[in-house]
């Protein structure tokens, strides 16, 4: 199958249009030749320039790129629509829809999306990512009790940043700690944990893996051994479930997944 | 205006129907009562239960909900639209098409989108992840070699957050540096900077906004005075000035905003 350039135009960060599009590529075999995305194309000037940037890779590709766009303002849609590519737009096709829906005419103004929103929003995200880092590694115990959830698990078994993941995204105070060997000498939860039972989540991962990425940190060391870090990771996972702590396996599971796994299975509801 | 409630329906993570729900209805004004998430909705029950918790809404609210969804499978799509209520489904209305347009069937299968989906793209976000923590606040110079791109600015200004958001979305090596009172007793770029000219980035934040952040921190201290904010703030838009570096005032965008801005403005091409 020949190779497309994909192309990601908007008026403002792209990021909706290259989450959609990602989102809907999964769907299909297409091996992409290039990615090239076109932000804060807010002018007809920017958009004449993307229309050229398309007629020079349909001619070097011998075929049109596949265009996403979200392009609030109909005139630039429909300068678009003069290149010689096919072009998906997801204010074009759902605009109208909710306009329908909601008995109301849109604002067709750029630049709402991605923005500030309200402060308090952004200050929620900055002191989540804050907490994060700050608790990062169990370094402030006593910041448990403020936590919307704590995540338990072996060295590098992927808490950092699922925690950061959770505050970036959903605005959650996430803290973790971590389970060093003398942790996991007996089932009994570690002790700063015990008053904090409700906000533990468990982590773990396969042994492989595991073992693969301690090498790559600590190469050759007993840290990184595969007796170590299965006694680890056995010892972790019959700690979880003699406290009756709810976890995941991380393994083959994306940051975005398991954070949301999270999210639902802890009951938590976004601050953001 | 009535408020109404939102629904979003994944059978994955719910990442891409609610990034596309906040997208449109900035373009609205919606009164939002509540906003209902319903990820991994894969099976016929999951959604029968969706069904149900539309009709109590309606029920509730006196009308029904908008309920924006990514649902892959079209017998999954047509139990939801028995729901008494609006649906805006993202694959139904693209998925068709893009078959047009790729000339070609798409999968139809759930959880390709936030999946893992290469390993090598998962360990280059974890590394990114990790570089941005080690090199936080300048910890490690010698790091700076390596990074994509350094961001300066006084302390407060937003870098880490930054820095974390090109990590995680991008796969970008962000580091940073905090330009101290010491680095600001002249316009000539600290001595760890010469050498990587070409990646730094300034960022700058307006004064009042750095005076509440660092009240916030640390109440009546001098670190949080207006006249030293303003020093610092002013001392540092002239060394990004006298050094010809690009620069950004954060304190009006959103995190994805200037991440963005710097990705385009720095020519970076995403890892990921």
């Amino acid at each position: 199958m020949a190779k497309r350039t994909l192309f990601i135009v908007s008026d403002r960060t792209g990021i909706t249009a290259e989450t959609l599009a990602h989102t809907l590529l999964t769907q299909f075999d297409l091996p992409v030749e290039a990615k090239r995305v076109f932000p804060f194309c807010d002018s007809e000037e920017k958009l004449q320039a993307v229309v050229e940037a398309i007629a020079a890779v349909t001619t070097q590709d011998a075929q049109p790129p596949v265009v996403f766009s979200s392009l609030v303002d109909p005139a630039h849609r429909a300068l678009l629509a003069q290149a010689n590519a096919p072009v998906l737009d997801f204010f074009e096709v759902f605009i109208p829809r909710l306009q329908e829906v909601l008995q109301q005419d849109a604002q067709q103004k750029a630049g709402l999306s991605h923005g500030m929103g309200n402060t308090s929003a952004y200050e929620q995200r900055i002191e989540a990512v804050n907490f994060a880092l700050g608790t990062d590694d169990g370094l402030r115990l006593n910041a448990f009790s403020q936590a919307d959830v704590i995540l338990v698990g072996v060295s590098r078994s992927g808490k950092t940043p699922i925690c950061l993941y959770l505050a970036m995204h959903y605005g959650i105070l996430a803290a973790n700690y971590p389970l060093t060997e003398e942790d996991l000498h007996t089932d009994a939860l570690p002790q700063p944990l015990q008053r904090v039972k409700d906000k533990l989540f468990g982590l773990t991962i396969d042994l492989p893996r595991l073992q693969a990425i301690r090498q790559q940190r600590r190469p050759g060391s007993d840290y990184a051994s595969a007796q170590r870090c299965r006694r680890e990771l056995s010892a972790a996972e019959q700690m979880f479930e003699v406290n009756g702590l709810p976890s995941i396996n991380a393994t083959a599971m994306s940051i975005e997944e398991i954070a949301a796994a999270i999210m639902h299975r802890q009951g938590l509801q976004r601050r953001l």
